[in-house]
């Protein structure tokens, strides 16, 4: 192995950690026009969730002493080899700069990036196996914590047409708020990046609510889904070209204006049509299931009976709801509804069932599984009707959140002697 | 009341009895450009299954007697005010003729059926609550039974635009085989009508297995639904106007040379395609459930690893999915598979969970529910999968079938001497 000479030695670990959220969409990405350079047939907007609840740490450092790059993802080393990576890992260190840490009497040249090796741990403070959009917040917080690491001068903007190399949805990670993901126009995909609409406090009346439904299923993954649609849907092409665009328009004006009837109106109409091309690629993808589809008719009914909308639904590449409130009061009414149809299994305790922001469960007055048990049936429901015991897994209570920020040294993942996983 | 001056007093009950098939859309129908004369916004193409297992039988019978019109359905009576029926009797009496029937010495002039009523009985060999098109069937024969009463001179062709102005799809079970539906042109609907692509003998090695699933879910009606599909989805137009009309040229030429391959390629397709707009319809409309799902990856899976389509799939408005398996043994093995899947409940016995034509079952070595426990796990699959006991109520088996024909008095529902229903 070469170690730069100036280096070769010296027995020093340099880190960063940083916290990235992930992200829902509520105008879809699905359908790439470069599969290579991760470049989407049409531009998509999100909502940034509160990283508390739902976010990737990561540490990176880098060593003289490091003989290869390494990473660890939920305490487990996996291989860097995938062009997804390696894709990020270059063109992060091909922007690095000159380093100098004057405490720990650290100095790197600009050139010595080529030859250091770096290790990665990164975790989700969130089940993996979920499918809530793990591989966004990764791979924006994989991109972030290395650019801070190698002094990168880019923008978040710049950062976050790195982090789309690493997976698509990435690149919105980079904002919190609402936040924007162009196509863009160039074929080396350096216009396809995210901006930020609004910040998180632009409209904080928001509260999100997720269903981790159980699936028995398998699921196809995000990536040969939308490959297999592009390939076979004769409708995904007129979606992409004819319809987003209008409606990407009108989410940036209700976003604007803090216009919940219309940002949920195109938030659930744009998930539906989604699902649509999903279901007309061949062979049909079919992400949500009846769980899913019972969550949507809760959520319609309801909406209809108030007159105008009190909830939006959206779902990813997967069974999973979120649910986006149009206020607190909204929330606590939404989540009384989806426990009266969805109450625990016997065996699962409260404080599992409702993860997140508790105190949204506290202002539905339940304060065990007792009082779920004895909640009124909605009043839009004529009559009574059948309960789904045990077909969602838990529920997250959370609101939009923050962008990526550094950490302080303590919270690192990595020894800061060796730069091998504390956990391990 | 008036009755014609001719007849008034005399003691008679001319009667017809006739029985139509039902039919499944291998390209659908969904959407009409006007609602009121029911013309689609694109062609259809379905097969007509075999009346011995799924049909309407109707008796029309008229009288001087008669004080109004009236209609059983099903042993009930029920209102005959709806517009749709009042078109199709309005419709018919306006073509008919001079009736002459010289052994009951009964003579009736064209002009005369304006002024006489019709008592109409009318049943399905198959439960109406099951979600096969009875309305198809019963439109159709309600006007095919008229027609043949009042000596209407028109084709069948024009018959079935008749019958479109009761239920659209009924106007293709005015033929036998393969029927399409020209979506046609003028405004008053005439050219709107069926025609026969191929009979029944054509390609007979076609078999069919309709599995009924169990759904505990009120569905939406087709009517209402096609209407909001027509009034909010952005992807209805597209599929009419650029994809259906290239598949049914291609599904034409698929049933010409009996070309199996592409008839289940685009069967498939189209019946995704109609759920996918379905879903893309604001509120989304779901048809399919979970189970309908599970019989669609059974089925792709199969057709994979076989290298070539020995089955096709189609759902209508509801979660039952209609089955066409390309010859005899792919439905003998197609039975072994769903039998294995979806084993009956414990209570249910074999001769009321598998009707229509048993000799499949037989073939498939089955002969009693204690055969369908012993079944081999089918070889596409690796690894042992879960096993959905009840999910389907029952399994029908039958074939491609013929038009609507003239039954003898002896099968009249109606009694001869007083025209009430014989059942009641």
């Amino acid at each position: 192995m070469a170690i730069c000479r100036e280096l070769a030695g010296e027995k020093w670990v340099l880190m960063t950690t940083a916290q990235t959220p992930t992200n829902i969409a509520v105008i879809k990405y699905w359908g790439k026009r470069d599969e290579a350079l991760i470049l989407p047939v049409n531009d998509s907007i999100s909502v940034t969730l509160d990283p508390s609840h739902l976010c990737t740490i990561t540490t990176v450092a880098v060593s003289p002493d490091f003989e290869k790059d390494r990473m660890w993802l939920n305490r487990k080393e996996i291989s860097l080899s995938g062009a997804r990576y390696q894709n990020c890992l270059r063109e992060i260190r091909s922007r690095a700069n000159d380093v100098e840490d004057e405490e720990k009497k650290i100095k790197i040249a600009k050139k010595d990036w080529e030859k250091l090796h770096v290790y990665i741990d990164s975790y989700n403070n969130f089940p993996t196996a979920a499918g809530l959009a793990s591989s966004a917040a990764g791979f924006a917080c994989l991109v972030f914590a290395l650019a801070n690491l190698m002094n990168v001068k880019e923008d978040h903007s710049q950062l976050s047409a790195i982090a789309r190399q690493g997976s698509g949805s990435a690149c919105r990670s980079l904002y919190g708020g609402f936040v924007k993901w162009n196509m863009g126009k160039e074929k080396d995909g350096s216009d396809s990046l995210a901006i930020q609409l609004a910040d998180e406090k632009h409209w904080d009346d928001l509260v999100i609510i997720i269903a981790v439904v159980s699936s028995r299923q398998k699921e196809t993954s995000s990536t040969s889904g939308m490959r297999e649609t592009v390939e076979t849907s004769l409708l995904l092409q007129h979606r992409a070209k004819e319809i987003v665009p209008k409606r990407v328009l009108a989410m940036e004006e209700a976003i604007k204006n803090r216009d919940f009837a219309s940002f949920a109106q195109l938030t659930c109409n744009d998930s539906n049509q989604f699902h649509a091309v999903c279901l007309d690629t061949s062979p049909p993808i079919f992400y949500m299931n009846d769980t899913s589809h019972r969550i949507i008719s809760l959520v319609e009914k309801w909406n209809r009976s108030e007159g105008e909308p009190q909830v939006a639904y959206t779902f990813d590449a997967g069974p999973n709801s979120v649910l986006i409130a149009r206020n607190r009061k909204a929330a606590v009414s939404l989540l009384q509804r989806l426990l009266f149809y969805f109450p625990p299994n016997a065996e699962t305790v409260l404080d599992s069932y409702v993860l997140g922001d508790k105190s949204i469960l506290q202002d539905a007055g339940i304060k065990s599984v007792e009082d779920i048990e004895s909640l009124p049936q909605p009043p839009e429901i004529n009559s009574s009707s059948q309960k789904y015991q045990g077909d969602v897994s838990y529920f997250i209570c959370t609101k939009p959140g923050k962008g990526p920020v550094v950490l302080p040294e303590s919270e690192s993942l990595l020894d800061p002697k060796t730069g091998l996983p504390k956990n391990l």
